[in-house]
């Protein structure tokens, strides 16, 4: 996947429609197809899970979040759910 | 909701005059109608409710939320309210 | 109060000169007439009161609030004060 | 007080060589003749204290006092020093 | 490896395709390979490893680091990634 | 001291050569000579001292002070350095 | 060393090619040798180490050290690293 990422928002890019994990500051963990971006890191999941422990907390459907509360983003299909 | 979302803000214009979840840092959390926001995601909501645990905690009636304490915003609807 | 907000600042600006509550950060709480505001949602409250447990801790007469420490502000009118 | 208020700094305008009160995040409070301020809410207090539930902890002489760590800023004349 | 550096960011183009490891606020460490970086210090790090006390706790994949979380960055060659 | 002062910079130009008290956040305190400072309110200060409860904690020599970490900055011979 | 400083960023520019103390908020200090900075105050350090209590830590090589985390950065030949 590391092909054609030049910059940080590539992966970002290559990530639409598909699943990926949110670590936010504070220990909050989402999971959820990334929908929509911008260059403030601002993000729209869908079908968005808050995951505590690597099980489901909560089901928040579609939703926005903030990219200043956001420290990493990953596609969940390198990444291992589970701890 | 997906349909037309090309970036985050998307959502919450998709989301005016409907009932949305917004999570604050320090887990305050409001339910109220999505009246407006702007690009800061300062928001405002119409019969705002303070929740805890998916209860009904202080109704603030209409409020101006900072955009910088938001976490997260979600249509209601599509978010199950209760822990 | 909702017409005419299109903006998240209209509800300010449609509450100048009544009775606000202003949820500060940190937990602090004041309510007072609201006299001026700004884009930085910096704001002048005349007759403010500090509140705790929806009872008065402070009188602080006229004051001047930094927008960066504020969470909300609602019109005292539409808000229940005690919780 | 209020009149001619029309933008937040209005008031520290007004203020200036008078006796402030001036609330800092983490709960450090001064009290001081307002010399001078700016559009960030740096200030300049004469004849500074710092105070600790109504009492002089610490006299400061002149200082400068950066906007970002400011809550909220009182003339004193309004205001109840003593708890 | 010093030579050649004039700006902070030429460290980092030169650490391209290497392995770093990243410190995060909030005691959060990881390893892996830069894949890209921007002026706002946002990286992309492939093969990336969350690390606790010189040991894997959790393997990321791919994963996009938001700049503003991240302290120190630092090729791994040259770093001792047990304590 | 007073006099000159428009705006609240001009304290910091006049105390260029003396001795200030810098106090930041997390309660740390220096004393030393102000040698430079810029609208960030980054300074140098000239034979610094980490200061301790009114008794000098550490010699840092010349040193650098990052604008955001700032509190209040005082010129020393207005100021008890002693509680 | 005060001689030729008229900028804060000066004393940087001129410990270069030095050994310098850097701390960081959250009580984190590092030594190494000055190789770049911007004016983020974004550091570079070549033959870093992480200190705790005047000792070294950890050897991290050389390093990228993000501007908003450090609080002071002293030239290490002026500041006493013994507590």
């Amino acid at each position: 996947m590391v092909n054609g990422i030049e910059r940080p928002l590539d992966l970002l890019n290559a990530s639409k429609g598909k699943e990926v994990l949110v670590q936010l500051k504070g220990d909050k963990q989402f999971v959820g197809t990334l929908v929509a971006f911008d260059i403030h890191v601002n993000v729209v999941l869908d079908n968005a899970k808050e995951m505590e422990n690597g099980e489901v907390k909560k089901n928040i459907g579609i939703t926005f979040l903030r990219g200043d509360t956001i420290i990493f983003i990953s596609p969940a299909s390198t990444t291992s759910l589970n701890k």
